[in-house]
């Protein structure tokens, strides 16, 4: 049955079979919003994320289910980055006229396990269908653990930078099962208040740029302290590329970079987290990304390391 | 030049000269949330609504600007419809890859135009791009004007049924022009706390469908009462179509339907409003929708007022 032959009504009742609601969800998918309570009155955070077919995820590739789990656990992902807890989210379904019903519960089922992982319910949406592929946005609410959301572009000299996870390659299947950060978060800000925060969604070259962005700091990274995955070497063998350029400039990594204040590193290792956190490298006062690798310096573009290797 | 040919921050610079910002907003675009204070500390609104080319508007015909404007005037209109007001939007646009970035631009202009007209700031949001066609997605919070959302499922038998504006025929341009609700949402709740309330999207009789949906109860419209727009008579001479089948089942109205207790009609009449409002019926204990036309009544299918005319 194509998804659109049932009412709205119907679709809705069997949305809410798979989404569970929350404690602070006062009123879930049925009406013209949701309503629901914020994790703390004040400062509230909202970020939306887009993923298309054929760009962020490939239907004829993967499974709904994996589909449905990326939208939201990539959406999420920003909200971590600011140093918060998600509240809820709503999503956007845009799919082609043809879609059955099966197909879109399997969406769905894929984003009930992000949105139960992150403990970030999923109040509503919208369903529209098109003569057009699908595209997925999700917007996703929440509110700062601290009492300032930790933002990009507040790194000062010295500071000391750390990666979490480990980077390149996502594309063979990692960019699917983002992990949830939101143990790590929670964790993380019990021992330290990082002077800023960023996920890596472009590349660690290019997002390490957005930390520098417009202002006249760079950043210094150490190249043999870059967590490479082993999934950058494996691409490497089809790429003919080094692993460490996947590292490098690989999109869909979805770890955190941050910055904390010379000194604070023990504070970091001291927190109660699971994933790996790494130490790559230093706030610096010339303007630039460089790279120390063997003993040699450079700068280098944010998309252009295979530049610095020739 | 492509949209995509910028840098995101090129971009986002841009954008944020066609956009202001507010008192209410601590962080607009440029990070990974933008982060805000809602109206109210307790409970929040939240929706989203998707509009498509081809099917929402047509991007051969319409301009930009008309499109922007479109895609939030839609969204926020669900926020009316709850008793509320809006805090803020995020937008994503998914554009084709060859837009230029003027056009995007205009589309910008349009929605803040739409976003000054319902003071909803936009914090945020995000641009993709792919080989289909132009779709837009806003998500808007806020929160209920009174200490309770008013809900679509809760009208009463013996409430009288009101409809704001007028009604068919949207399509001849108004659905690209929806006027703000902010000042009659306001001026309605200072008067009288309807006990349901719903926004005409898919047209009257469906929308009726909803107040009464998965419930025990009717309603009955008086067919002389309902306020039949001159688009709907203008486009009935094209479709042939009596123009209260327009009136009945056009959608894209963005009027509001809402029930008061019986015996505060008067109070709806005091509100300090510039829109017309019409009582067009009432809720019955007879489960169904009930027209009443020349002494005759009756029930019709949501979608099926001609059926009642045959």
């Amino acid at each position: 049955m194509n998804v659109m032959q049932r009412s709205e009504f119907a679709l809705i009742n069997e949305l809410k079979k798979i989404f569970q609601s929350a404690e602070n969800v006062f009123l879930g998918p049925g009406d013209d919003c949701a309503v629901y309570r914020s994790g703390k009155s004040g400062k509230e955070l909202i970020t939306v994320d887009t993923i298309l077919d054929g760009t962020h995820f490939d239907s004829n590739k993967h499974s709904p289910e994996n589909i449905g789990y990326k939208a939201i656990a990539s959406a999420v992902s920003d909200i971590y980055a600011m140093g918060g807890l998600p509240s809820v989210c709503v999503v956007s379904c845009i799919l082609p006229q043809s879609i059955s019903l099966e197909y879109v519960l399997e969406v769905a089922r894929g984003m009930a396990r992000a949105a139960e992982l992150n403990a970030v319910p999923v109040v509503g949406g919208d369903v529209t269908t098109w003569n057009g592929q699908q595209a997925y946005s999700v917007t996703v609410t929440g509110y700062p653990i601290l009492e300032e959301p930790i933002r990009r572009h507040t790194a000062q000299v010295g500071d000391t930078v750390f990666v979490t996870g480990s980077l390149g390659g996502s594309i063979l299947g990692r960019h699917l099962n983002i992990a949830s950060k939101r143990n790590f978060i929670i964790g993380l800000l019990e021992e330290v208040t990082p002077t800023s925060m960023i996920d890596i969604s472009d590349g660690l070259l290019q997002d390490a740029a957005h930390l520098i962005e417009n202002r006249d700091i760079g950043i210094e990274i150490i190249a043999d302290k870059i967590p490479i995955d082993k999934d950058a070497a494996t691409l490497g063998k089809t790429t003919g590329r080094n692993p460490i350029d996947h590292a490098l400039g690989d999109g869909e990594d979805f770890e955190l970079l941050f910055t904390v204040t010379p000194g604070e590193e023990r504070k970091v290792e001291l927190a109660k987290i699971d994933e790996s956190i790494h130490l790559i490298g230093t706030i610096v006062d010339e303007p630039g990304i460089f790279i120390v690798s063997s003993g040699e310096r450079k700068k280098v573009s944010p998309r252009g390391y295979d530049h610095f290797r020739q």
